[in-house]
């Protein structure tokens, strides 16, 4: 495929003089760049292949950047990007200094928002639309979101916000694609399908009217008390709706793979004169036969070959290890449940979904709620793991507090991405549960560098400790270690010369790059030893002692540095009376981009090199 | 009034035995105690004068403790705290080591959780309900609800989740009393008006069945149309309402006055076998002609005269003096809006609403939404200010960094009753925002220690910084300063001896304790500076510099002590190579209990006393 029509479109407007033709093989030409790029890069697939004709059709009907495009959760945007003038680029995405797999505005004036978590669109386009409405422009805001973002609470508060306000030029794109990450749960997902399956919400609508117009020729004893009733059940048909119960106008469902049609209800859209919700019905995966039959593999997928959809197994991962010690633990103890925020899949409890049923919960994407459940099935001696990555459990900050700690709860949370998560970005990063999760009480934190680690806080959180316990890991892999290392599985670990005056303090997956440092200052005859934190908090008082009068210490943290370890020891040790010298790295105030983990650890400073570098400081050259 | 019912209710149990007569006349005791009362101790007053016949009939038809009842925010539970045993303590409510004025499972097993922040109550009522389920048992779990607390999006997640599981024992009870602290808004709050102004939906629902049923008589020619719409129709009405859209079986709406009533629905409940949603009518400040009239006012209200409803004037506060300053900066610059989340009147708004409604925008119990909705307003050239109490700012940590910061946007959160809070107790303690907010980066915080210096940040938010600014300011008024302090308005402030090498480090309203002891101890002849921060975050670099010789430093912060100002300020020394001894004072690992804002500052060593004892030992004694 030459992408004849695809390489030719620089601006939006350049799409406007297509014919609905061209428009089809427009999208044919999307497709196939979409699963060429995805298969060498790796990325979303299953949800932008979901989306084509519907974004070519939106750009067909507004104008963007004048209308602005808020994709919500950001991982359908990639046809967005190809129409918006970075078709050249675009085999770059999610490559280091490449273009984001994210809205970004950096990249675009098309691109509003920045936006990697879910359930925000609404919120930002209304905000938009009003800021258009004090200005007396005609712009619209366009927010697109799939069923399982409107799953999240932060959806319907912005739409029982929005719902009031008649003169907001503000369109709610419904994708609904039956799916979230995983297969879609809850009762809108239920709702929504009914809606669907009435064989046409607007014929139904229509062919009532048409009846209920006859009911006068019934005769009259009857007329009047039906004339009430018909204006009572046309007001109910006409109403009956949730969205407009909750004060949208609804269009729908149309069928999001129809170019002809979406184009025409937009139209329409356009002309109501108050908020709109329409309801569009796509596929994930849709054209690739294999993301069609697997959406859930093929929503966000690492290098695969196009043909057969394989990718290259990776092997033991953190995810996977986990949800395989926890179906042991299930199995054994009859109080362990699991929750998932529809992540079951990236957090590895699909085997446990499977076994323990009645014990799995998939809440939808409600990280809020999930927190407030567990706290509820703690209430009832359950002992509930909750499960989720680093960078979504920011959403639960306060529950944690309130509703968690608070009430001194025994459940876990099992912290999955904690530190960098390398593609993904700025959005994704798990560089700050450490940090909030330090400033509160009645809660330990675990952060394993190994799967046996993990396993031991795993086991200790479920018998021996009491509250609320956080277990982080990263993603990927454990790291590697050197052969002399013995893990005492107490609450930390001690490497290289125990009588060294110079000191690698950290914690999590970059100890294995502490001791590759330690082991390569060694060899020049510099001694260090390294002193790897395993419960992170609270941290134990016998590490100030430990500590105390040593020369040099040198603290690297695979997270922020406001609120983290790294921060707190400073206190610890200059409250204990240190004389020496304390040096800390750790992410400093910054969002960190997309890129490789490695490259990423390697541009914090954090890799092993870096590690020499600072530490070798400490010897004079 | 003698209360010759109330007093002798020592268990629920008690409440059983007695005729709907009685318990009629234990209702008006039970007002009158509640007026008598929070006119002493200050408190909730109208939100509990609502629910106490919902109260007494929840005790009469369900078990507690067996039965759990949650109660949503948690400010309705008095009645409840009367009927479990804790009627002869009920005086000491609100005071130091005396009752809370929340549910907390301290003081008795009748309060599964204790709860003050808003929209959790359906998520752990669910949570217990199915650990029930689990264990067996045929306990109910029971939620109380405000149509205020069910704008939350955590409330639609819940109702979400919890829709689908037909077997649990949950019952919502949803208190509709037109309000959330303000007068509610939003679509939802449209729509339940809509459901109780149908004169009656269960007789609407009779009607039209009945109605139905004689359309068969109609003719031939039309009958097997009909019979077909008929069916339709009837499926609409019966599931046209939005909480069975959502997979919960409706109920109501009853009278919230009516015990009787009240029973018989809820005997009706227990019979259902699925998750119900009991819809009641209540009246806000019940039985109260002044709350009645002034609900918000009422709402939460300190000490008054229960015959006038007037309290003790308080003077000027902080909330009234940013609410003035906002109107005038908005008066001369058409970018500034103004939002709340349901508390207009508690943030000193009430003014910016009536003179910009234009601008103003109370969105609902929905802090989430107000951060990515002002995100929105910012994107288009507005000036939003988001004003919000600290302790509910902890649910928008993830907003703040993803939708606020992320994106650069320059948007005012203003952060009222940062600090200790007083009466409210632990879940309200504005303690933990300076330890979160510092985490983000893009992110200026100002403290504040009086109303000039509120100001003079809320202009330099507006016309000099850039990103995102937060401007925190305690409950209550502004700090007494002595006379020969001249503020700066910079960055930090220096008062007492430039040259002394004993610095106390301080910001916000404990400055003023600060001055006062710095003043005693130089009346002793020891000479201490204080470095009060009016800019919290970044800190200043020149700081380090000013400090780095010193021989003792003590930091004074009446917030949490772990990603506090205190324990950056420790790295930032440290690694400056600071040799001399430095002391933190904060809140350290806990939940702060209630009592009055003075008393729980000294609890915390944190009043000029303290200061003076801590200070002085660097002397010597």
């Amino acid at each position: 495929m030459n992408n004849s029509l695809l390489k030719n479109i620089k601006t939006p407007a350049d799409i406007k003089n297509l014919s609905f033709e061209q428009l089809d093989t427009l999208s044919e030409e999307i497709r196939e760049t979409l699963i060429s790029t995805v298969a060498h890069n790796g990325g979303h697939l299953a949800s932008n292949l979901g989306v084509v004709e519907l974004t070519v059709a939106m750009h067909r009907c507004f104008n963007s950047p004048e209308d602005k495009f808020v994709f919500d959760v950001g991982h359908q945007v990639y046809t967005h990007k190809l129409l918006t003038g970075r078709y050249d680029r675009f085999s770059t995405i999610r490559t280091e200094n490449g273009l984001s797999g994210f809205p970004r505005p950096k990249e675009s004036e098309h691109d509003p928002f920045c936006s990697g978590h879910s359930s925000t669109s609404i919120s930002s386009a209304y905000g938009i639309s009003v800021s258009e409405l004090i200005k007396g422009t005609d712009n619209f805001a366009v927010a697109v979101i799939g069923d399982g973002a409107f799953t999240g609470g932060l959806a319907y508060e912005a739409i029982n916000n929005a719902g009031r306000n008649k003169e907001a030029k503000l369109i709610i794109i419904l994708n609904d694609n039956e799916m979230s990450i995983s297969k879609n749960v809850g009762s809108v997902s239920k709702y929504l399908t009914n809606i669907r399956t009435t064989k046409g919400y607007f014929r139904l609508k229509a062919g009532v009217e048409r009846a209920l117009n006859k009911i006068p020729f019934i005769g009259p004893t009857l007329s009047t008390k039906f004339y009430r009733l018909k204006t009572k059940l046309k007001d109910t048909f006409y109403n009956s709706n949730m969205f407009e119960d909750l004060g949208f106008r609804y269009m729908g469902p149309v069928d999001g793979h129809n170019i002809r049609k979406l184009c025409e209800v937009m139209e329409e859209c356009k002309h109501i004169g108050s908020p709109v919700l329409l309801h569009v019905h796509t596929k994930k995966g849709k054209g690739y036969e294999l993301a069609e039959k697997n959406p859930s593999i093929f929503h966000g997928i690492s290098q695969f070959d196009a043909d057969t959809g394989e990718t290259v197994s990776k092997g033991a991962n953190f995810s996977d290890e986990f949800g395989k010690y926890l179906c042991e633990l299930a199995g054994r103890d009859e109080r362990i449940c699991a929750i998932t925020a529809a992540m079951s899949l990236g957090t590895g409890l699909n085997e446990f979904c499977n076994s323990y049923s009645d014990r799995f919960f998939d809440v939808g994407i409600a990280e809020e709620h999930a927190v407030v459940f567990a706290s509820g099935l703690a209430k009832g001696e359950m002992v509930p793991f909750f499960v989720v990555y680093s960078t979504f459990l920011q959403r639960c900050y306060d529950q944690l507090i309130h509703d968690a700690a608070l009430q001194k709860r025994k459940m876990i949370i099992a912290v999955d991405r904690a530190g960098f998560v390398g593609e993904d970005g700025e959005t994704h990063q798990g560089i700050f549960d450490v940090a909030f999760m330090n400033t509160i009480s009645n809660f330990t934190i675990y952060s394993p560098s190994t799967y046996e680690e993990m396993r031991h806080a795993m086991y200790h959180a479920v018998y021996k400790d009491s509250n609320v316990v956080a277990i982080r890991y990263p993603r990927g892999a454990e790291c590697e270690l050197p052969a002399d290392f013995k893990p005492t599985y107490d609450v930390f670990d001690i490497y290289g010369d125990e009588n060294a005056d110079v000191t690698i303090v950290t914690y999590g997956r970059i100890f294995g790059n502490a001791c590759k440092a330690r082991n390569e200052l060694k060899s020049w005859g510099k001694n260090v030893r390294v002193v790897k934190l395993n419960r992170i908090k609270p941290l134990d008082a016998s590490i100030v002692e430990i500590l105390k009068n040593d020369k040099h210490i040198f603290f690297f943290e695979e997270g922020i540095q406001n609120g983290g370890v790294g921060e707190k020891l400073a206190l610890r040790l200059l409250e204990a009376g240190y004389k020496g010298e304390y040096k800390l790295t750790a992410v400093d105030y910054c969002f960190v981009e997309h890129g490789s983990v490695e490259a990423t650890i390697k541009n914090n400073h954090l890799d092993t090199q870096s590690m020499v570098d600072i530490v070798g400081g400490a010897f004079g050259g």
